[in-house]
């Protein structure tokens, strides 16, 4: 099968968010039906690979995930990392920075709770937080913003050099659909506690918001970025399990030859089993 | 339906670990399909019951497991965390302590990874171990082994005070299903890794074990106990889903209140859009 791989078909190339549809479906399945068969076929896979890094026990997989409010970075965490073995899993997530927190270098959070080795993590936000808030609000200095874009290239470099590959998703959703969820939740009892007043604050700078993402994924490319179109959940949550699939695959991780004799064990076992 | 709950089945009230069969069925499907149709239903209702811990954000579960090599603490894991959303779930294993664990008090590093407020914690091992073990090897006298029971039995109470329901499972396991699994490491490639060969040694220590369990489980039952005959890893599975389901069922957790005015929002959102 030639099939056009998901990483080529969404990577970010020239930044322009304008011309990238959220509603779009650019590689992939056409419906919803195709898409949840493919991710039942890419769970088997993911979850067999997870296990093989896991065991492998010398690199990891940092899922990055950024967009605006209901973007769906929950929705993928439940449904995309909810298809491997908890065990291997390492989620964090980065609300507005803690007292604590604004006291040391913005990287020092995230460095906390990077994914060890063997681990698949995920972060729901992350370091691009910090050149998106203080830009849209104007809490930094053009140069400062620069000084940062730079750090975080170095900061993901570094990442790559230690063993762990960036999968970083910009969920790109609609005014349109973000509004209609943020009236889901306003509207369902089971999910008034999702929504916050301060979103609407959010909204209403959206095109400043659309502005400090495309400085951040332009000027913070080194490792790149992936553009998820994301007003359709489904198309959303199979798009990122196949980046990570493809990411695993190429990865390749093996299960380790046993460190000791293999027949040796098994002859203590059988043959001179203590408990035999 | 009057159906027997499983945490009063499975509760262990005297501790004799002879007298549990580990192939037991005491309560529950009788075989691999009922359990798995029930499992499913279970999941739903737990998804459902952890969502609404979580944004409740109040209190917490932490599943403790124990139980000897083999005796699936990582199927657990996989198969009934993996029931539910990975974003409330907090699992911490914990493996022969490293040299700075050792240069604190055993509890430091159990409370380190306590799971916060709306979360789900399993631990796969935990401070179990440093009553098992010492005692086994003798690395402790008779007197510090008492004051660590009682002080075990202290934190556990600390633990409730602070909204943490334990839920403590014992995985019962004969030793002939043990050489069983040990053996399916050590005869498939992809499980090799899984194998120790000091899982022998503490094999062969099996009575000493056993006795050191039935020891903690009489010493430290402020908090209950549940025995999970783990000969059959569907019927371990489906148990410990239900201990979990109806632990949450009792807790009642509730999705709380709008923190805001809901109508005032739905204008704000539609009547004064920002974007509209």
């Amino acid at each position: 099968m030639a099939k056009k791989s998901v990483r080529d078909a969404l990577r970010l190339d020239e930044v322009d968010l304008s011309t990238l549809d959220p509603a779009g479906r650019p590689v992939g399945p056409k419906n919803k039906k195709e898409a949840a068969e493919d991710m039942a076929a890419t769970g088997a896979e993911l979850d067999g690979l997870q296990e093989a890094l896991y065991a492998e026990n010398s690199r990891a997989v940092l899922l990055v995930l950024q967009g605006m409010d209901t973007s769906g970075k929950g929705g993928v965490v439940r449904h995309v990392l909810g298809l491997v073995n908890p065990q291997g899993v390492r989620i964090a997530s980065f609300k507005k920075p803690t007292a604590a927190e604004l006291r040391h270098h913005y990287l020092w959070r995230i460095r906390k709770v990077l994914p060890e080795k063997g681990r698949l993590g995920a972060f729901d936000r992350s370091h691009y937080e910090d050149v998106l808030v203080p830009k849209v609000e104007r809490l930094i200095t053009a140069a400062e913003l620069r000084t940062r874009y730079k750090e975080i290239n170095t900061f993901e470099r570094e990442l790559a050099e230690s063993g762990i590959t960036l999968v970083k998703c910009f969920l790109h959703i609609s005014p349109e659909v973000q509004k209609e969820r943020l009236l889901a939740r306003l509207d369902d009892p089971k999910k008034n506690w999702k929504y916050n007043p301060a979103d609407i604050d959010v909204r209403s700078k959206w095109s400043k918001y659309q502005d400090a993402y495309t400085q951040a994924l332009k000027n913070c490319r080194d490792t790149p970025w992936y553009a998820i179109p994301a007003d359709r959940k489904w198309y959303r949550n199979w798009a990122v399990s196949r980046l990570l699939l493809e990411t695993l695959q190429e990865m390749d991780p093996k299960f380790p030859p046993p460190g000791y004799d293999l027949e040796a064990e098994k002859a203590r076992l059988i043959n001179n089993d203590p408990l035999r």
